[in-house]
């Protein structure tokens, strides 16, 4: 008789599929393939239609004893080219990829640049007006912390708690590494947030981008964020940023 | 009576349609909207089927006294998003964009990492063993110069002049920059190539990155590209790269 092992897979997925099947049942689809058993994911938070991963986590029970990395590598074989298991690693029998997460960090991409890009359509935001970066970092501030976010959580959410702790929030400039600024193109700015919590309310991360590009646009006053969140109402806030910028960056456990 | 003026447009396209529709006469057609006039494109060259494009260069001549800013704002707003007007310029009367052009720039970009990476399947030649990154960037000096590139135009092409120039053949390492370091993922080695040239045979390109490959690999020895390039033969040569790691970076005037 074989031992029991709990494993815990890391994937990155792009979501730009039309297929009705979830990233999680095609995983677990060929998982079963793979282990010549039956297989079920925890893992450790759906993303919204749309919002892609850098590194999503799961977790699940095995019996097989196949080494990790011939599973990672056949599972890449196998899947679809726009899903790809990162690491797969033996946890302990009680690992729980959703309640033993200690924080996740989402990452959205911003294009600011007056033509559009080809290349990044599906992974950032294109915003051709000027957005003024000194004020958008400064009005993030109040944000840190732990905080009621009421007014950056979905308004249809059934949630009741919404305190959450937001560790870090960091606004950065990237230039895109495909337009080689030797070549004399239109420089293309990126601009990158990174936001680290405990927990994400339904939509916190875009809503909170959006509310941040207001700032940036100079229809929303530097000081607003703090207003914002004093109001706790999700209309006191700015648009919901669009998803296709948005990916799940880690899980830290 | 308006005077007529000739403009060079510069466009990004990423290749990945399922749509019979050239690029070309996508463009064309938009341009007639935009233009309320017949237009007829002078590309710089065609790139192969898969191939996409940094910095595509073509002209046409026009009536239209539209400012060119607009035309290229209306361009972006009507194009389908994976083709991308990234410039628009008066040039002289005379100006050909391919036959003025003094050098063509080729990027290929290879993901050199045990995973595959979902974000870069349409863009980098995914190669999971581990390249020999000093001996391809030493194997690659004796391409550089006049030389007949015979052994790397694909065995089909009825070419009889096959003499080019390469300027300049450049092999960079880079990281990735949607997996942050900081989250300690699996470090993505992308390495980048740049190939400079007053032209390109058919395949040139993808036959030179394939070669370079094979030294990396260790099947071929770090002289190799001297003897391949006397040999003069197509068969000498390495495999072509697959189409979708290479990009026309540049069509400089």
């Amino acid at each position: 008789m074989q031992n029991s092992s709990q494993l815990i897979v890391r994937s990155s997925e792009l979501k730009c599929r039309g297929k009705v099947k979830t990233i999680q049942e095609t995983i677990e689809k060929i998982l079963c393939d793979v282990l010549q058993e039956k297989v079920k994911l925890t893992v450790s938070g759906r993303t919204d239609s749309g919002v892609h991963a850098l590194n999503q986590a799961a977790n699940f029970k095995t019996n097989s004893q196949i080494p990790l990395k011939k599973i990672q590598k056949a599972l890449n074989s196998l899947l679809p080219k726009d899903i790809t298991i990162t690491g797969i690693n033996e946890v302990s029998e009680d690992f729980h990829s959703r309640y033993c997460a200690k924080s996740k960090v989402y990452r959205y991409f911003i294009l600011n640049s007056s033509a559009p890009c080809a290349f990044l359509n599906k992974f950032a935001w294109h915003i051709p007006y000027k957005l003024d970066f000194k004020a958008m970092r400064q009005s993030a501030k109040p944000l840190e912390g732990r905080h009621d976010f009421k007014s950056f959580c979905a308004s249809g959410s059934r949630v009741k708690d919404t305190v959450r702790t937001i560790k870090k929030l960091v606004i950065k400039e990237s230039s895109y590494h495909l337009t080689p600024n030797t070549y004399n193109l239109t420089p293309r700015r990126l601009i990158v947030f990174d936001i680290e919590a405990d927990g994400f309310l339904y939509n916190m991360a875009r809503n909170i981008v959006g509310t941040i590009v207001e700032v940036g646009k100079g229809r929303l006053e530097k000081g607003a964020l703090k207003r914002i969140l004093f109001a706790k109402d999700r209309k006191s806030a700015g648009p919901t940023a669009p998803a296709k910028g948005l990916f799940l960056a880690q899980v830290n456990y």
